[in-house]
């Protein structure tokens, strides 16, 4: 008798071929040690073997490799980098995962016209790499910006802390060339902003890989700022610190980004960075990038600066030296990494409140962490209200991750139920899908669901994800199979 | 025998009962002469009456006649204030012409968290009147923005002078509640700006009521900018003023607006405005409105005139008193009309190109106006990109409407052939759904269609618009009847 590996291998083969045909041997991984580090994204609590990975190098391999899941019956997956935050790239059993690692090509810069061409593996920092040296830049920034690829935040919607200012993902994508699920490629949107018909763009950004896969984007890119400053100010309170960053906004000003981080989060930072800056004995600071013109910066510091004090600041530092500036800037872009440091683990949530619910959600939050007894850390992005709490645990105490994911939850209902959202920037994928009931009637769901069938009419693309199945919310990023790939024909 | 008139009210005389069951015997209009102002909107030159008129005044109104639609496979049209310059609400024959113009409640202003509900019939100009007390505004302007209403902004996705800046239609709003075309109430997008899922919110809006009719819709409001300047430099050629745009936005300067006038306009708007101030020998004239705080507009201006100097410009007035603005720009808002007077008619083309693009494309239009003998005035937003010549011309000459869409067809062409956009703002409507096969192929038009066959499966909302139908493109306009309503059930 054969052992399941054996029968496995033996019901992939002809498959294997296939795609061997179109992206060489060398395009096709399919032993199991190799597979390993595709089981599982930046959500790293699920953990999925998919059946094989294809590395497509073009629009046209991607189109080929698309037909052949759809003409077989395969479930399958997009990936970029794999640096999502919610299993939107997470495996599904038996599936096939498309990478597009390998499809890093800068296609195209024109910098007249304020725009660049890119394959789907382009590492996000590259592209402003790519265009600082004429003044450029690429906008959004997730924390993850040196490693995440531009088709996984095309899919995501990705943000980042300059996104308070200018936008997230979507608002900087004026067209897109995709592979649908069926295998065809379709052109959406163009190279100016304009474009009549259909927002189809908009619709594709951020559908997390629901509706295809995006092989080439037409990125906008922006000018740089003559001058930047950033201020750090300290605050007795996260309160405090939110009643100034509600009276900034009040006064008309627009930072570049403007985040809290809680005495927690400053201390986890202080102990692993080191930064020296962060006053330990602060219930909260507050970091201020502002850019523009330098006069411009200059008066707004001061209007800052003053509303900080205003609300309780002690110490209020300002750096325009570049250098200064990314000493500043290093403790936040650390602080997820720091939690990892004082925790053996920890579960970053993503949720949006508006402004004015800040202090009311802080304290439920705190209320919840009372509760169930897990440190609660806070770092976000609180001009535009996106909250990132991260829930300190172990994981191998048996059930802590089942009781994180309870507290992640109920932060996430507390946002809807305050009129926020249930993701900022790091996209529902298979972690929160269970939540969506949360924010939308059935009706609001059918209509999505509608339109995912007009693309993805047989469901292969990224299957369990974006939307909730009829399971536990418990079991949510446990994906199986659906019912409709029994008859997969291979199997 | 019957007249055909007689015959008619038969017809319709059991469907008017069930429609002023819902919105009383007010709410709908039946009468031959009453129905006229109805034929046609902001696009004159072609016009159909429809069967009736229905008023309705809240979503379960609208949400019930919509239904009476679909289950008597009725066409309907939604027309907001009628002002559209595409034809978008031109009604189709036998059509039920469903009107916002009774809903015009302001539902809910929330200033703290910056946004405003508005029914669709509320006009664009009362969200800033509401708001501006309070220091805010609402930053879509379309030029009609004191008669066109929200709700067909957001089906055009209309545009305006400071889009330039700060976005069209679809970047401010942030939710709504739109009633399908089977009648189904759907709630999409929200209060915040991050919405997990597709965003239907940037699909529906720009859909030229293909999709269904917003019903309730959720406005984000701006802070009002501290100090407003705008500066007027007069330009040797209509090239040298395009050559300062471009150095202005490659100096990384953004300014509110930014709009050309060649020399047949200002001529036009010196004849009939008399502002005194567009010199009636410049090449064109360049108009820029500067917004921000005061040391940041000062310090712009500065700059602004620099690069207007350099490139040729002989006398640059500056105006900050809010009066001298207005009166500045008077002119530019009176364009379209003075157009109106230097000639019995004119036609309004509204396409989009790549920046880079301006001298090559205004030499085309040159020379098209010089091919057809027809006197073509370009008056354009110049930062985006958004060029709209007016093509004068006699609608009492016979031929003369066929040989002016023709020359707005071959600059539409144009504009598509140098990487642009149909359409900037005004939408496509009847108007220019010939010319969507210029722009898409078959796949990207099918996949547009696709989603339309989603929301509108019967194609009962707006037949006949945004999609090309297979008529020769003369007859773009003239909307008939589509195969799929011969059937319906009370003819």
């Amino acid at each position: 008798m054969l052992t399941q590996d054996k029968t496995q291998q033996r019901k992939w083969k002809p498959i294997i071929k296939l795609f061997e045909a179109i992206v060489g041997k060398r395009g096709v991984v399919q032993r199991k040690e190799e597979l390993l580090v595709y089981e599982c994204d930046g959500l790293t609590s699920y953990r999925q073997r998919p059946a094989l990975v294809v590395l497509p190098r073009s629009t046209e391999e991607v189109a080929e490799a698309v037909k052949i899941c759809d003409r077989h019956n395969l479930p399958w997956v997009a990936r970029g980098a794999g640096t999502g935050l919610s299993g939107g790239a997470l495996p599904v059993e038996d599936c096939v995962l498309i990478v597009t690692a390998l499809m890093r090509k800068i296609l195209n810069v024109d910098l007249e016209n304020q725009r660049v061409v890119v394959q789907p593996g382009v590492i996000n920092n590259w592209v402003t790499q790519t265009v600082s040296g004429a003044g450029f830049y690429y906008a959004p920034d997730p924390s993850s910006q040196i490693i995440c690829s531009i088709g996984g935040n095309v899919a995501e919607n990705s943000g980042g802390v300059h996104c308070l200012k200018y936008g997230v993902t979507t608002n900087h994508v004026l067209g897109l060339k995709i592979v649908t699920p069926e295998g065809e490629i379709v052109e959406i949107g163009g190279q100016v902003p304009e474009m009549p018909g259909y927002d189809l763009t908009g619709l594709f950004v951020g559908s997390e890989g629901t509706l295809g896969i995006a092989t080439e984007i037409t990125l906008r890119i922006l000018k740089a700022p003559e001058h930047i400053c950033v201020l750090l100010a300290d605050f007795p309170t996260i309160e405090a610190a939110g009643a100034a960053v509600s009276d900034i906004i009040g006064a008309g000003i627009i930072p570049g980004g403007m985040e809290i981080m809680d005495n927690l989060s400053i201390n986890a930072v202080e102990d692993v960075v080191n930064t020296g800056l962060y006053p330990r004995d602060a219930g909260a600071i507050l970091l201020v990038e502002v850019d523009g013109l330098e006069v411009e910066v200059a008066e707004n510091k001061q209007r800052i600066a003053e509303i900080c004090k205003t609300n309780g600041s002690r110490n209020i530092t300002i750096e325009s030296e570049p250098e200064k500036r990314l000493k500043i800037w290093k403790g936040r872009k650390a602080a997820f990494a720091a939690a990892g440091h004082v925790s053996p683990d920890y579960y970053v949530q993503d949720g949006v409140i508006p402004r004015t619910q800040m202090a009311y959600v802080l304290k439920e939050i705190e209320a919840l962490s009372d509760k169930y007894g897990y440190r609660i850390a806070n770092v976000f992005h609180a001009g535009d209200g996106n909250l990132h709490p991260l829930i300190l645990y172990d994981n191998s105490v048996e059930g802590a991750l089942e009781v994180v994911e309870e507290i992640g939850g109920e932060i996430l209902k507390i946002c809807v139920k305050v009129g926020g959202s249930l993701s900022g920037e790091h996209g529902i994928g298979s972690d929160k899908s269970c939540y969506m009931p949360e924010m939308f009637n059935e009706t609001d769901l059918d209509t999505m669901k509608w339109v995912r069938e007009v693309f993805n009419s047989k469901g292969l693309a990224n299957p369990g994800k974006l939307f909730p199945t009829p399971r536990t919310c418990g079991e949510s990023a446990k994906v199986q199979n659906v019912k409709q790939f029994e008859g997969a024909e291979v199997f």
